[in-house]
C-alpha cells in the first residue's frame, strides 16, 4: 500500500519513500510492464512523484521506460511506459521433485532466463541432490546476467521455513534435514536463500501473475507422485498454525481404501495419486515419477481413467465445501489428467459439492505451464528486492 | 490496533481520539474487568491518557472504575481496577436452532443478563418464529436495562449478511428467506440487526472469550441435526469467496455411504449427524433434536458409540490435515458426545491425522458452554457499538 505524507520528519520521509519505491517495483515486476498513468491510479500518488520514483528505480537498475502504452480508450493520449529491464537483477529457483530437479535463472517479471532439469535417483540423498543443484546453478550461469539478489528453493514435503529446515519429505525419504544450509555450501553465494513448500509456491505464483490472478481464494492442488495443496484465502496463505494447512492428500474419503504411506487408510492420495493412476491406465511401477509425461502421451479409449476422474471430482467437492474457492488449479501430473479427463472430473464435483460454493468455482490448469512452482520459487527469492530494492541495490 | 500521534489536524486528533476509545472499550469488554495499567501497556499510551480515554468511556456509561487489580508480582502496587457498568448498553442475541430459539439479553463483558427459551415446530415458517422470538423478547426485558444498541440473530444456514438474507438453511427448510427483516418487523425496534451463521458466530465467540482465546487457529463444530463449522485462521474468520466455507459436515467421507439431503453420497454428516447417532442408540426418531439432552442422559455401556466416535476421529483428522489449527470445539450435541466418548475420539483422530498437525491440536468442548452460538449472535450485535462508542451513544 502506497503511503503519502505532508509533513515528516526527515526519517518519515526516507521511509515512506523506500517503501514507495517497493511498491512501484513490486507493482511492474507483477505485470512486467505498465503505464506511468496506471501507477499515478493504483499509488494514488501524483504524476511527478511517480515520475521521481521511476527515475530512482531506473537509477538503481531494475526499472527502464518503455514504449507508451494503450491507456483506456476514455483516456485520451497512450502514457509513457515503464518496464523491467532486461540484464537487471535475477535470483536462482530450484524446484526439487520426487524424480527430479529443476534449476531456473529468473529475471525480474517472472522471466525464466535459463532452465536447465536433471533426473534423481529414488530417495536421493540430500547432499546428492545439492550436488545436482551445484552443477545445474552453473550451466544456468554461463551467459553473464546481473546481480544474483537470492535463492529460492521448492520442496515437496512439509517445510520449517525461518529454520531452513525440510521437516517431512515423505516422497524423498526425507526427515528434519537442513536442506538450506546443503544447498548455501553447494553454490557458494552470498544471498539469502529460503525455502517452501511446492504447493505453497505454485498457489503464490498462480496467484500473483498465473490462473489466480485478481482472485481472493485459490488452490493450487499439486501432483507430483503425492497430493498436496497450498492455499490462498482473502489474498493471503493460508498456513494454519505450523505452516502444516493444505494436506488434502490425505483427507479421509474411504474407511474401506488402501493404507497409504502416512498410516491412514483410504486417503484421498491412496486413490489418485500416481500410484493409483499407473495401476489405472496399465502404467509400469516405474513410470510413477514421470506420470505427467505418461498421460500426455495417452489416450484413454476404454474408460480406464473413469473411476480415477470421479475420484478427483468429489476430492475437489470437500475442498470446495471447506474453503469455497473461487478458482482451483490442478497443478503436475493432475494438469495432465485434466487434459484427457477434464469434463468428467468437473461434472463429478458439481454433483458432489453443495450448490452455492460449486457454482463459485473455476476448475483449471496452471497459467504458468510447467513453471508454476518455479516461479514460485523464485518469487520466495525476490522477497528481500522486492521489500526495499534500495537496501539491497544501493 | 490503538494509533498515537504528535501533531495532527484537528479532525485527526478526533479521529484517533474516538478509534482509542473504541480500542479501550473493546479490550475491557472482551474481559470484563482489567486495570489501567495493562491497558497502558496493550494500547502504547501513556497514563495520563488512558485515564483521560476512561473518563470519557465512564461519561457515556459503559465503563466504570473498579477495585484495584493485582497485577504481575514485580509491578509493585496493584493498578486502578476498570470494568464494564451494570446496566450499560446491552443487545438482543436470538440463536435459532433447528428444534429451538433460545433469546438473550447480553450486556457488555458479554454477561447473559436474561435467556428465555422455546421449541419450535418441524420446518417452521420463518413468520411464526419471529413471532416467538416477539413473545421471547418480551420475556427477556420485563426488567429494566440499559439502552438496546442492537440485535444479533444465529441462522443454522447460510446467511448473505449485508442483505439479512437466509439462503439456504436445510434442516429448517428454508430457502432465500428475507430473516433480518421479519424480525425487525416483529420486534420493532430502532437499532441495527444481522444475521450470521450459527458455526461461525460460535467460532467468534469462543476465539474472544472461550476455549479459544489467544489462540489464531480454531475450528468450531455446531452438532445441531446437522455438522457444519466456523473456521479462524490466522485471527480472522475463513469465509472463502462467498461466505460458504465450513462445510465441514459435507466431506465426502465414504464412497459407499448414504445419500445426503446435499444430493451427494457418503458426507460426514451422514455418519455423525443427530440421525445416525440417534440410530445407534436406539433413540427414537424424534429425539433428533434434542439429541443433546438424550446423549447427556445416556450411558453407553454396550460400545453402541464406538464407530460414531471412529468417524467424528477421522473426520476431525481430515479437518486437522487440511487446516492445521490450534483448537477444535466439539459444539452443540458433538460436546455431549465429547463427554461420553472424548477419548475415543481423539485417540482415533491422531491416529489418521499426519503426526505433525496432530501433535499441534486440542479437541476440546465449549469454554462457554451452552452459550458459544448466542454470544457469538451478541458480538454480532455488539459490532456498532465497538467501533464506535460515541457515534452510537453520545
Ligand atoms: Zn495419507
Ligand atoms: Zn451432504
Amino acid at each position: 500500500m502506497p503511503v503519502s505524507t505532508r509533513a515528516g520528519t526527515g526519517t518519515n520521509q526516507e521511509a515512506v519513500r523506500r517503501h514507495n519505491l517497493a511498491t512501484m517495483l513490486r507493482s511492474v515486476h507483477q505485470v512486467g510492464r505498465t503505464s506511468r498513468a496506471h501507477l499515478t491510479t493504483t499509488m494514488a500518488l501524483n504524476r511527478s512523484t511517480i515520475a521521481d520514483l521511476a527515475s530512482e528505480l531506473e537509477a538503481l537498475g531494475v526499472l527502464r521506460h518503455a514504449d507508451p502504452v494503450a491507456t483506456a480508450p476514455r483516456a485520451g493520449r497512450p502514457s509513457a511506459g515503464i518496464e523491467v529491464v532486461e540484464g537487471g537483477p535475477d535470483v536462482i529457483a530450484i524446484d526439487v521433485g520426487v524424480d527430479r530437479v529443476v534449476v531456473g535463472r529468473v529475471g525480474l517479471g517472472g522471466r525464466v532466463l535459463e532452465r536447465a532439469q536433471r533426473q534423481l535417483p529414488v530417495s536421493p540423498d540430500p547432499r546428492d541432490v545439492g550436488d545436482v543443484i551445484a552443477e545445474l546453478v552453473e550451466e544456468t550461469h554461463q551467459r553473464p546476467g546481473g546481480p544474483l539478489v537470492g535463492i529460492g528453493v521448492s520442496v515437496p514435503g512439509v517445510v520449517r521455513r525461518t529454520e531452513g529446515i525440510v521437516q517431512f519429505a515423505p516422497n524423498l525419504g526425507w526427515h528434519d534435514v537442513g536442506f538450506a544450509q546443503v544447498v548455501a555450501d553447494r553454490i557458494g553465494r552470498d544471498v539469502p536463500i529460503a525455502l517452501g513448500n511446492d504447493a505453497d509456491l505454485g498457489a503464490r505464483a498462480e496467484h500473483f501473475r498465473g490462473a489466480g490472478l485478481g482472485v481472493d481464494h485459490l488452490v493450487y492442488i499439486s501432483g507430483d507422485v503425492g497430493i498436496g495443496a497450498g492455499v490462498i484465502s482473502g489474498g493471503a496463505p493460508l498456513g494454519g498454525a505450523g505452516g502444516f494447512a493444505g494436506e488434502v492428500g490425505h483427507m479421509a474419503v474411504d474407511p474401506e481404501g488402501l493404507t497409504c504411506h502416512c498410516g491412514n487408510r483410504g486417503c484421498w492420495e491412496t486413490k489418485i495419486g500416481a500410484d493409483a493412476i499407473a495401476r489405472a491406465i496399465g502404467a509400469p511401477a516405474d513410470s510413477v515419477a514421470t506420470l505427467g509425461a505418461v498421460l500426455d502421451a495417452y489416450v484413454d479409449d476404454a474408460g480406464a481413467l473413469d473411476a480415477i476422474a470421479a475420484d478427483v471430482g468429489r476430492g475437489l467437492a470437500t475442498i470446495v465445501n471447506m474453503l469455497n474457492p473461487q478458482v482451483v488449479v490442478l497443478g503436475g501430473f493432475l494438469a495432465s489428467l485434466h487434459r484427457l479427463v477434464g469434463a468428467d472430473i468437473v461434472r463429478e464435483m458439481h454433483d458432489a459439492a453443495m450448490q452455492a460454493p460449486g457454482r463459485m468455482v473455476k476448475i483449471c490448469t496452471p497459467g504458468l505451464g510447467q513453471n508454476s512452482v518455479l516461479l514460485g520459487a523464485a518469487e520466495l527469492a525476490f522477497e528481500a528486492l522486492l521489500a526495499d530494492p534500495v537496501g539491497v541495490l544501493a
